[in-house]
This record gives structure tokens, sequence and C-alpha cells, in this order.
């Protein structure tokens, strides 16, 4: 018997989570005995309560290949929490209306530890009300921090990009520092796991003796043995680069970049733990500084994503149709590692309950005994060391992003608002 | 009869600079009737006051070669303006003694506006002197404020990350805005010309009606109307971005980000526009806002430099290692447009006092009347319009940049502090 699928993004999106879109739809398409419609919902689980739901059968066959290619969130997403049953069975009930009234019999979402926590959660609410309902998570999250899986689909572009800008920038600030910039700070993602800033690391080359001072969430910040490293190296190399994640903490365990500090400018800290850096480094020695802050550059940068990064995200999207289809309910695709050199990995499968709300901090054997550098065994992990280019196509030298119909599937039920609880 | 041909890098370096420096020593190679020995200067004219040069003839072809896609300055630039001879009749006498040590008979000084002139003034120095001295300028900003020439090589590159990392941000904004953040601000370079900033309306596609609002240089901010704008697109939209010119002044012609701190020129040392304007934005809507600085990474990133760029980059130096070997003292090899569709152009020549301290505005019929954005006719501009990629290559998924060897030609005069005038 045919059931329809939904397909929802949510959280901070990534450079490839299009590309599990199309993995997920693509494999929906092919499975014509099993899955009559492939719907998405707008902007996550809010388009599910609201029923606004878009209609994939609608989109050509090449505009769901071009997700493979197109960075943001191609059919809108979210950040909502869905709260406990007890606390708002009101809007549990709402979704499973909503599958019901459109015959939704697998639930497919795509996000982080949150997301995971809510596909678990739906997955429970259908049971216990009797809905027939199929819910399996796509991993996706630049912070690289689910559990389970040997890497997270989003991590590895992202680090790709840091590396990248990293190297560029310190040749830069090489070639001027004699007479000009001597420390440059890049603030980078991450506000509880360093992976991202760890992939800095990744920059330095046998060729390239980089002076390179990384600052991460996991270790608290000393600014006393941190000022004493920059000056070492400038006086060493003539320059630092210094990466900053946005999660470095304080020896209290509070926020750098919370800390309520003035700016140069004497302005109330305006946010950015790269300024306050910065700022540091030039009042201790007078080094003229440059900053700069990433943002969402680093994770929407699908002109410079990885090959790698792009087909685990597609192939987890397509594994979880299998696993719909197959009735796995509550599980996950994840990556593993079957080989480490040559890198070879394969999608396998986690109960959903194993990821849910859980957290992989960076295990401490992958940052430097003093703090401020990788180790090589982080700097050998295949999902940041092998990684491959996969540059979209370019017209008039942008790159050619798809943009969908979007079309939106007819309403069948009563409107509802979200902040109804 | 043989001279020696010395090249220096100055001011700010681009992702490719590099290309002239290849453009210059595979020239040089070739004239080998005329040209001696291939000299560059460590770190810019320093290098030159210093007697710290590079001897180029040391380094392989295929490491010259791979200068073209090299960012950063491979031989050392430097910020640092010669006085007038009056004033630093010293520095003047110690350049032209160099010259005569290394028997330099061609010196090719790669840089912008500032360079332009320093070319100019040693021109004139050694014909005052006596010593025969052909000087020709090769030009180079991100900036894109060079006059005659039609565009500058670096600008294109810039151009293109810009264009790019602005569609890529809008698409991730657009796809998070129902719920999280809805007003992205992108700070970009350009301190007196919105040439860059201008960049950001490359973005705009017919498919992607993208809200974006651009704060040029050359229009003072009027926070009234831009907040009004602003509150318009996301209204309209769910989301607006935000580009600001790191040189965008207030009424009284202040920079918005004026830090108080000046550089080598004396010029005011900028940044922070971004976390200002995005703070604005926040207290007069509430909107949730995010903020990017692309500071260097904008200069440096080869990764996604202009393939017309790049070419333009090479091939004024090989033209100004033509004119030095043809006597055309006091000049610079500029771009001249010959076609418009199809975009065809030719290296031409100009005058070094046409050029030396003038800086090119960005004309008022290439921003909209509202001021907040770039007209067609700012959009069709070639160099803008039609630069094709031209991709490093990678090794371990970072870009496999040149490291040169850097070798030390012997000195033959007596050490000299470039602080004594």
């Amino acid at each position: 018997m045919k059931k329809n699928l939904l397909y929802a993004q949510s959280g901070g999106v990534t450079s490839v989570i299009n590309a599990s879109a199309a993995g997920v739809i693509e494999a929906a398409r092919s499975y014509t005995a099993r899955i009559g419609r492939t719907f998405a919902a707008r902007n996550g689980i809010i388009g599910v309560l609201r029923e606004d739901l878009i209609d994939t059968d609608l989109e050509s066959k090449a505009a769901i290949a071009a997700l493979k290619h197109t960075p943001g969130g191609a059919f809108g997403s979210c950040r909502f929490k869905l709260k406990s049953f007890s606390e708002a069975r009101g809007q549990y009930e709402r979704l499973i209306e909503v599958f019901a009234a459109h015959e939704i019999g697998y639930f497919l979402y795509n996000g982080g530890n949150d997301s995971a926590d809510t596909a678990l959660k739906v997955s429970g609410i259908a049971a216990k009300l009797g809905y027939p309902l199929t819910c399996v998570a796509v991993p996706k999250t630049i912070d690289n921090d689910l559990a389970v899986t040997d890497n997270c689909p989003g991590f590895g572009s992202v680090a790709k990009y840091v590396a990248t800008s990293v190297l560029e920038a310190s040749l830069d600030v090489e070639s001027m520092c004699e007479s000009s910039t001597k420390v440059f700070v890049l603030e980078v993602m991450g506000r509880h796991a360093g992976w991202i800033a760890a992939a800095a690391g990744l920059a330095q080359r046998p060729e390239f003796d980089l002076p390179l001072v990384i600052l991460f969430p996991e270790i608290p910040f000393d600014e006393a043995l941190f000022l004493a490293r920059v000056e070492r190296e400038v006086s060493k190399h003539g320059y630092c680069t210094v990466v900053v994640s946005e999660g470095v903490c304080d020896q209290q365990g509070r926020f750098l970049s919370d800390s309520g500090n003035k700016d140069a400018f004497g302005h109330a800290q305006l946010g950015g733990a790269a300024p306050l850096i910065a700022n540091l480094v030039t009042r201790a020695f007078k080094y003229k500084h440059h900053w700069a802050v990433a943002d969402y550059l680093q994770r929407s940068a699908r002109h410079l994503s990885s090959k790698t990064d792009v087909e685990q995200a597609y192939s987890v999207g397509r594994v979880a149709v299998d696993l719909a289809v197959e009735g796995r309910n509550a599980t996950m695709p994840v990556i593993e590692r079957i080989s480490e050199d040559p890198y070879r990995w394969q999608v396998g499968v986690a109960e959903l309950k194993r990821v849910a709300n859980k957290e992989k901090k960076m295990p401490r054997k992958f940052i430097s005994k003093d703090g401020f550098g990788i180790t090589d065994a982080c700097r050998a992990l295949p999902c940041t060391a092998d990684v491959g280019e996969a540059p979209p196509p370019y017209r008039d030298g942008v790159p050619d992003y798809e943009r969908l119909l979007r079309l939106s599937v007819e309403r069948r039920l009563k409107p509802y608002s979200i902040l109804d609880r």
C-alpha cells in the first residue's frame, strides 16, 4: 500500500544539506510501488504544524539534481524545538492530524541533535496515538558533534573552507608583516565543540611553516599563556594567525564574547571574539592587527564544498528513504569508516535514542598538549584529510545555484497558529 | 648591453599579484640578449633600501608558473611611502646605490596609486642623479581605483568572492529567517571607492529576488533612510542582506567605523562597520542579526579568483617587461576594453604621471538612485560580468600553493637602516 513521504529540514543549514534533500527525493521517486507523493515541509517542523507543504513532485528531475550543488535550505529550515508531550500535547496532535490529512507514512527529518530528538519524539507520539508512521532522521551539522556517526555531513565542507581561508590569509599577512599587520585573527563557528577551529590546523603544510594559534572551546582561555605564545610566533615568523572559536570561554566557563568588555572604539563589545582577541594582542604588544569573522560565509560556501561531504550528504538522504520503506522506525543513517588509508566509508544505521540530544566533543587527544594546535591524530582524520573538490557550475562568474518552484500542496485542514500550545 | 631587472611588490596584496610576478619573470627570462639576471626585492621598496634581494633565477620554471595560482605576495610586500626628494634625499641616493651595485637597468614596481607615485619619483631621481634606469609600474589593487586603466588586476577576483559569498549567505539566511536571523550584514573592503561593495549586486539574479542593501563610501550614511529600507525588505522577503563598505561615512564625512588608529601612510585604520550596522538594526526592530567581516579573506581567496583577472594580472606583468626593454620609462601597462559584448580586452600603455596618486571613484551612474544598489550599467561592466573560473590545484583537500626558495643575492654594500632618512 502506497504512503506519502514528508521531508523537512531543521536547524542551521549547511552547504550540503540540499544534497541530502536530493538523495531523499531521488530515492523516493524510485520507490514507485511503496511511496506515493513526496512532500517537503516549508521551514521545517513549523511547516508541518501549519500544514504548509511543498509538492516536490512538481520539481523537475534537473532541478532536484541541481540541489546537490546548491547551498542554504531549499525548502526552508527552522529553529523550533517541540516541547515535551505533556507540555504541548496539542502540537503533537496537530502533527499527527497533518500526517493523516496527507496520508504521510514516512517522516524524514534532516538536522542535528535537536532534530534527532524531535524525530524520536514524533515517532513515540505517533505510536502512542496509534498512527502508523516511520520516522527517520537524516544527519546534518557543521559542528560535527553528533553521536555514533564517524563524522557529520556538513562538517567536511566547513573544514575545507576554514583550512583554505587560513592558508590564504596567512600567505597574505606573511607578505605584509614586515611593515604592516603582524597578527590576523579569524573567528569561526562551533559554540561547544572545537572541530571547526581544529580544521584550521589542516592549513599547515610541511613547506609552509605557518605560525598558527588555535583557541578551542574545550580549552579555557589563559590570557598570559596566549599572549606569550603570540609573541613567540611573531618574534620567530614576523607574524601570527590566530583562529578563535566563537565558543571560547574564560577560566570561569563564560563565553569570552559575552564578557561585557569594551571594544577598541570604547563602545560596548558588540559580540565577536575576534575583535576582542585582536585588541588584547595590540594592547599587549602594539602589533598592528586585522580580524575577520566568517560567520554564515563558512557554512554556506558551496563553491568550496568537499566532494566527500557532498557524497555523504547525498547518501544519507538516499539510505534514509531505504530505511523508511523497510519500516526501520526511529533510526538514522550514519557514516562508518571502513578503511583509513585509503579512506573508505559506508552508510550504517543507528537507533535514534543513541543519537538524540547527545553531543560529541573533540577528544582531548586531538588537541596538542599546549592547547593551541591539533595533533597528528586529528590531522589524519579522514573526514578532513581526504575531501576532494565538487565545484558548482558557474554562470557569468557567480555559482549557478538552483531555485526550486516550491509550489504548495493544497490545504485540507483548518489554519493553526504555532503559538497555540 | 645586458642589464639586470629588479621587480618589487608594494601595498596590500591581491589573490593575483603573483600572476603578475610570473608574467614579469617569465618575460624577463625570454629576453636573453637584453636582460641579465632577474631579482626581486624582499618586502618591496624596503628590500631595495636594505639591499635585501632575492635571486629569482634560482627558482624553477615550474615554481614560477605556480605563482599564477598562489595568493599573497611571494616576495613580500610593504606599506612604506618614500618621502619627497628634499625630505629624504638619503633614501633616494641609497636606492640608486643599490641599483648600481647590482647593475639594475630595469625597475618594475607592482602596486596601486602610491606605488605608481613611488615608481615615478624613482624614475625622476635616477634621471636627476644621472643613473640610467627604466622604471615601469605594474598595476595592482583590489580597490579598482587606479586611473586610466579600464579596471585593475586584483579587483575582478574580489568581485567574484563578494558576489559569490553574498549569494551563498543570502540563501542561508533566507532558509532560516522564519524563526531565526532576519538581517545579515557583511563588511567588505574599499576605503574610498565602492567598487567592491558594488560587486555584491552581481549576486542578484532574475530567479533570486535577493533583498540586498548596499552601503557605499560614496553615499553619506542616512540612518533613517537605511532603517526604513531594511524594514521594507524584511516585511516583503522575510529577511535582508546588508553589504557595508568599510569606508562608509556619516553625513559629516567621518568613517562610521573610525578607530582612531592610523596606518603607515597616515590613513585611518578601519574595521567594525558590520557589527555597528547590525546593532543599529536590532535596536530599531529587534530583528535577530548575524554579521561577518571578510577582511583579508576576500583579497587572498585565490581558490575563487576570476580567470580574466588572473590573465590580466599575468599580461600586465609580461607587457611591463616589454616596455622596460623598449626603454618606455615612467609608464604602466593598462587594461583597455576593445569590445563590450563579447568582452575583449588588450594591454595598452599609460604615462605614470597620469596615474600616480590619482583615485578613480565609482561614477554615480553606477549606483542606483536610492543609493542602496547598483544600476544595470554597473552590472554590465565586463570586468565584473565576464570573469570565468581559474581554480588552483588541490592537495589533500586544500589548495596546493607554491612556496618559493627565495634565496638571497649576495650583498655588496654596507648595511643600511630604513629609519635613516
